[in-house]
């Protein structure tokens, strides 16, 4: 059992001047801040193709992969200081424990800086972490670009952290891979816990759809006579609603929409939107996929406007997270003295590649109202507190039954 | 009894290589072919403040306000070549007849091109024959900007087009004001008609309303605890289709919506968008008004978003056209062999404006299918004919009548 006790108030404190669209030079001032903190706890660095940043704390046997503790450190336009940032500094405060209390681990220890997590500058979302995991090639990722059409790789060059390291699970491997991370939810508010134990990701769908009505003088064209394309939209997003509604546990939402010519007396002419699907299994997600497409084509059919593009432009399956590294997060709660309750993720994180790749877990802390992307997020210090120290000990866990594995006297 | 004839033809030919924003630099070169164009007929030209431009031809009696043949050279973002257009060159086809005929009339004959009728560039619509009939303030008229923030007077200073003369129906007057439009609705495509007498302009209120909702993951927040602003606004989209059906002969309309943060997975925090809503009568349009913003803060407070801004920005009361000039065009239509229906206008026209200060009357040309604001707008080269035809004689009617109120012997 671990007898180490992380500290809630200076990890709180370490959050408060952070947050950053991904590659910016706000992003190129937390990294370096993050290779600087973590080399006073004994950390050398790792940087790989995507700015993913390795800072690896050595142990007794470095011939084995470290144990990753990951989030990441970009957030959205209109987001919080919590939402991946909160991860990342949890994994720094373990390191400061160990360093502080002369331990060293079995397996070497690294605190990991996932690039591009929200994918709000560089679409997808968990891109980096996808590469590393072979879900997207890297050729392609640094293609991404911004709204103004600026490269991901270009950027990665700009703020000096286009690393050399190959970002591939096989050349840069990880024992396990653990993450903290606010809920973004409502169930440990109202369950009163301040950690959960996630058990694995719901299924997740987004589309990307284009529709071709009729540009028509708004004063001059009967209400009768129109194919106006935001009208039909409205009514679309009206039925994605609806129709989330119908299936249990799935949630699915419209945030992004783009409606052409916008000139106040002229209908639109064309309107793309964006869909996010989510379901707690692949089954009722493709159950939702098919009644969304067959709801929308309908009201597309009857307001005369033309489906131009159904684009299902990225898919993540049900993730189940190994039973090992879960176990380990269980045991450190239980140790600590946490009452928990066992949660299935809502949003995807950079956990739902490393899992493809090596085990993984990870815990979540309780968040004001569940609100989360929006500066609104919060958590509270004893909150995070528990989160880290339950990290703390899944990772020491782990450690004792990698040092086990190697035939390690205890 | 006009003998003279138009050439539909010649006058369908000049209007294919021109449409464009107000003020650019494709404005600047119509505008110097525009003046280039009527100086051959014997025109001398009047730039004001506001960059219209008034081509005189003179008459016998110049001591009178010259009868004037309106409409403009801009066009929508995605607009046709016959908005607007096919009414300025109409009253250079009308100048070229008088000119190739040698008649010199008892009034002054002005062609004349109104700057930023479409307010595409520059809201709102019909500015500039607007502050000539002082509705709008000259000053604050050259403030208006477009959407990269550049303003309206800059850009008449660039193109070399901000006058002299006074932008004022007193200093600057009109005896009368006749303005070809494409119908830009069906009813002459119904009624197998080349010309409508427009007799008026129904009624119209442009509004800007802002929600305020909550940004919230769109993975986590249970579809019952959100506040979801663009749904709330697509729902507001849909009512507001529904409520125009119930007013008759009303129209309602939104064709501009901004929605942020536009984050895939974020649920939008703020929605801005714009109602046009028009009706036969200021009765039916107070009605109108009343119910949308009733049935829409109703919406809003089911939906737990905020209606942040109401903001009714523009109001443009029933136009009634002046009986005498009306006249003038119904007896050209009846010479000239035309059948003729008589329509009020849907769209808004720079004679709504003119109409307040000297008598205006409008004719209408069939466009297919009634499509404008679309680069499909297409009238015929027959019904673009019948349009100048008409013109022509009302002027020579109204001219007659004016040279009898001046006691000129026949």
């Amino acid at each position: 059992m671990n007898t180490y006790t992380v500290n809630g108030e200076r990890l709180h404190a370490t959050l408060l001047e952070s947050y950053r669209l991904s590659l910016n030079d706000d992003d190129k001032q937390v990294r370096l801040w993050f290779i600087e903190e973590t080399k006073r706890y004994g950390c050398k660095h790792i940087v790989d193709q995507m700015g993913n940043i390795f800072a690896i704390r050595p142990g007794r046997n470095n011939d084995i992969p470290p144990i990753g503790m990951g989030s990441h450190l970009d957030t959205q336009p209109a987001g919080g200081k919590y939402d991946g940032i909160v991860g990342v500094n949890s994994a720094i405060e373990v390191l400061k424990v160990l360093h502080e209390n002369n331990i060293t681990t079995y397996a070497p220890i690294a605190a990991i800086n996932w690039t591009n997590e929200e994918g709000a500058r560089f679409p997808p979302a968990m891109l980096s972490s996808g590469v590393w995991a072979g879900a997207f090639e890297l050729g392609w990722a640094h293609e991404r670009k911004d709204l103004n059409g600026v490269g991901l790789k270009e950027e990665l060059q700009r703020i000096d952290f286009l690393g050399d390291a190959p970002c591939d699970y096989q050349k840069n491997p990880l024992s396990a891979h653990f993450e903290v991370h606010i809920e973004q939810g409502p169930i440990l508010e109202q369950k009163d816990l301040s950690v959960g134990v996630v058990t694995g990701v719901q299924a997740i769908n987004w589309y990307s759809i284009e529709l071709r009505g009729r540009e028509q003088h708004c004063g001059t064209t009967p209400m009768n006579s129109r194919a106006d394309t935001l009208l039909c939209a409205a009514k679309m997003i009206v039925k994605v609603n609806e129709v989330a509604h119908t299936v249990p546990g799935a949630l699915a939402s419209v945030a992004v929409i783009n409606s052409t010519p916008q000139a106040i007396n002229t209908l639109a002419g064309r309107v793309q939107f964006n869909i996010d699907a989510r379901a707690p299994s692949d089954e009722r997600l493709a159950f939702l996929d098919e009644e969304l497409e067959r709801e929308l084509r309908h009201v597309a059919s009857q307001e005369g406007v033309k489906v131009e593009k159904w684009d299902k432009f990225w898919n993540s399956p049900r993730t189940v997270f190994d039973r090992t590294a879960v176990d380990a997060v269980r045991k450190s709660a239980k140790d600590s003295g946490f009452e928990y309750v066992e949660i299935q993720s809502g949003a995807g994180h950079d956990s739902v590649y490393t899992a493809r790749r090596c085990p993984t877990a990870m815990i979540f802390i309780r968040c004001k109202g569940g609100i989360s992307h929006n500066p609104a997020e919060y958590s509270t210090s004893e909150d995070i507190q528990a989160g880290a120290q339950t990290l703390l000990g899944a990772v020491l866990h782990y450690d004792q039954l990698l040092s086990a594995q190697g035939n390690e006297k205890p």
